[in-house]
């Protein structure tokens, strides 16, 4: 039993790292023998630069493309940067024709074309089916690989085909394609529906009809949203004619679920879903800097504002001291009904039609919320700097951007969206603009106009 | 082919409002009878309060549990408010045991009782097998019904027990157990196996030996990870003698996935990942207050270090000008190198094992970054105030505040994992508290110390 207890990976990781340190190459080797390709991966993926290009070059030869799939872009980069095309031959070798038409989109086309000439005429014909289609779509994911039966045949004849077959069904197959003659989709065989059903009913009588085919051209996120509503494990994948393609497997669906989430979380602060932790300092620098370099404008622009009141700052220090409250409270509540709503739109629950539904309702929380802490700030104010004007003018100025922010919030995500912009990677930015702006200007505008 | 013709989400959910606008409520109850549960569950989360109560009633009492296990846990709680015993009995029909055990933790302790009355002794059984384990580990998650066979016996043997069990074979079956006679597990015999073997082979010939069973204590993260990294369909799930005890299905881990994604996004700006986009207004308020009051405290700080500068600032207007860009550059930088950290540790990729050297990458990026936009600002701030020693100033003060926030967005979500707080809860107050305190005290206290 000891050998398939498994490990927990923190524990891995630590002996990675130990083995690394203390330079038992033998020992690191035997260790990325007993992993599978994508936790040699998740190990690579936590290795600092140069312990990275250590372990790379242990595995590097005779490495499993698996690994090189599911690390992150970034880190892919790194490791392949000067890869012989001896090492990208053996990487492509074995692959699953969907695995090594993603492989292909990240090679260089030199090795590109060496390795669509080592194929046979077959396994060329699948991959270029895969390659017809844009990665992110049902059919630049689908596996051609498919067994496929008729429906008039029993059930006895299609396990003694099986049989046959042996070790060439492909792994991991959980149902078999039920096509007419001219390879139109009709429904699916599952293998427990064939195991468990009787030798001579035929393929007709058991087969299931309700799984609807994904088109070629349904879009990947679109694909693992329909997974998840119906516990798909694999789906078939047709063309605009309805003749089968190829499967979809649920582990390709799983990744998307995966990166959707980390471009969302990522996004907001300017990152890559494939961003790599130990990026080499330049290839990071450089894309935090046009992050950066993007946001000054939006403090610039902030600064501009607080400099049109001079005049009131000058004559009045506690406006000064006070405007960051109302900036960041803004910026604030802002960002919840963003976030909610960037995931409304990703999660395709948020359109046009229920859109004013969610408005008012982030209005009226905007506004309960912004009664109770911009009289909260009041008292606070009117205690600390012993002035009731300033004390309702901080008031009035936190509830304007408040719900100033709730409304753009809600209301910029889909705007974006419908201009093209992906919401998550531009929305926090132009919400901090929008609070900013009407934060200083609200507050030290009152101020200019009744304090003076 | 026209009615296995997917529709997508958006163009149902298009239908569904005007269907619900238009009144036409039995044209809505033949859409719902359309649609799977997860997608019922969908359309539900997608509706405001008043059309998702109308919806709900045309289908509480002969509702799907699965749509309420669907459906995130306020929107639950808000549908189950006064159901009547017979809709929870009418609900948790049906339901394999690991989903029976998920919706039994969500019911009011009576209907619990009764829904445990109602079952049989093997039923019961298996539920109080799941519910012996928290929600959150592969226990919890299990599903008790398995099929197992024993090592010794012919594959034609298991081919005719599984047609002699027909219908009761569990839907979604990829694989058998091999368990001893003391149910000790043993190793797995997929379908595809079964189906492409010999039939005179033994169970103990073909199965695998290399699918670690998870133990049922392991927390519902890392099962999700095991799932990733071995493309698992399933896997078996055994108590501390390794005994079998049931097994996971992986669309239950991709449940998982995308509630990890969803907590790290949404735990940012405070909201839970069951947030429900259209909940009730008083109850979205009561959490974004709490959040804005946290909040509050951290503006509130940054005001009273400001105000210790009231000197400095009632005598160079510019100050107050150019202070908000010193902090909020700082919060951009540090939040870009928190959320990095944050997604690590979540992967289980960041421990201090390689913590140092994510520190000093994270500081050389920063120290780049602060000396490209500290020259950019002290250039644009000496030609705008036409003085160089401001000009100088804020670029000091810009590289303090940049290395001070790259350092805490690397540091604080390892501390506060360390001490238990969730960092992408706590993490991002946190980091604006010091970027915001040490951007106004490094900006007005050299100007206190050089300008005056």
């Amino acid at each position: 039993m000891s050998e398939i207890v498994p490990v927990s990976e923190s524990v891995q990781l630590e002996r990675v790292h130990d083995i690394l340190d203390s330079g038992a190459l033998r020992a690191a080797v035997r260790l990325l023998d007993s992993l599978a390709p994508a936790e040699i991966a998740h190990v690579l993926e936590s290795l600092p630069s140069t312990q990275r290009e250590i372990l790379w070059g242990l595995i590097r030869e005779n490495c499993d493309g698996a690994v090189l799939l599911s690390v992150t872009d970034e880190v892919r980069a790194e490791l392949t940067r000067d890869m012989s095309l001896a090492a990208w031959l053996a990487a492509s070798d074995d692959l699953d024709p969907d695995d090594l038409a993603e492989l292909m989109r990240k090679m260089p086309d030199a090795v590109t074309r060496q390795v669509i000439n080592a194929l046979d005429e077959q396994h060329r014909k699948r991959l270029e089916a895969v390659l017809a289609y844009p990665q992110d779509t049902a059919g630049g994911l689908m596996n051609p690989d498919t067994v496929t039966v008729r429906p008039e045949v029993t059930l006895d004849v299609v396990a003694r085909y099986l049989r046959r077959l042996g070790d060439q069904l492909p792994r991991d197959t959980d149902k078999l394609f039920v096509v007419n003659r001219d390879d139109h989709y009709l429904g699916v065989l599952s293998l427990s529906r064939l195991v468990s059903g009787q030798l001579d009913q035929s393929v007709a009588e058991v087969m299931s009809l309700d799984l609807p085919p994904l088109p070629a051209t349904m879009a990947a996120s679109r694909v693992a949203h329909r997974f998840e509503a119906h516990d798909l494990l694999s789906a078939p994948v047709v063309d605009e004619a309805g003749c089968l393609l190829g499967r979809i497997t649920i582990d390709d669906v799983v990744d998307i679920i995966r990166e959707e989430g980390e471009h969302q979380l990522l996004g907001q602060v300017g990152l890559s879903e494939s961003a790599d932790m130990f990026a080499p300092v330049w290839a990071s620098t450089r894309r935090r800097a046009t992050w950066l370099g993007v946001n000054l404008l939006t403090a610039l622009l902030a600064s501009w504002v607080i400099g049109q009141f001079e005049l009131a700052l000058s004559q009045i220090v506690a406006l000064a001291v006070l405007m960051p409250i109302v900036a960041s409270m803004g910026g604030i509540a802002g960002s919840q009904t963003l976030t909610l709503a960037i995931r409304g739109i990703a999660l395709n629950q948020l359109s046009a039609k229920n859109m004013p539904h969610l408005l008012w309702k982030e209005l009226a929380v905007g506004a309960v919320n912004s009664l109770i802490w911009a009289t909260v700030v009041a008292v606070l104010v009117a205690l600390w700097f012993a002035s009731w004007s300033l004390a309702v003018l901080i008031g009035v100025a936190m509830t304007i951007n408040l719900l100033c922010a709730v409304l753009s919030g809600a209301f910029l995500p889909l705007l974006l969206d419908r201009l093209g912009i992906d919401p998550a990677l531009a929305g926090s930015v132009l919400l901090t603009t929008v609070t900013d702006v009407v934060g200083f200007m609200a507050f030290l505008g009152l101020a200019t106009l009744f304090l003076l």
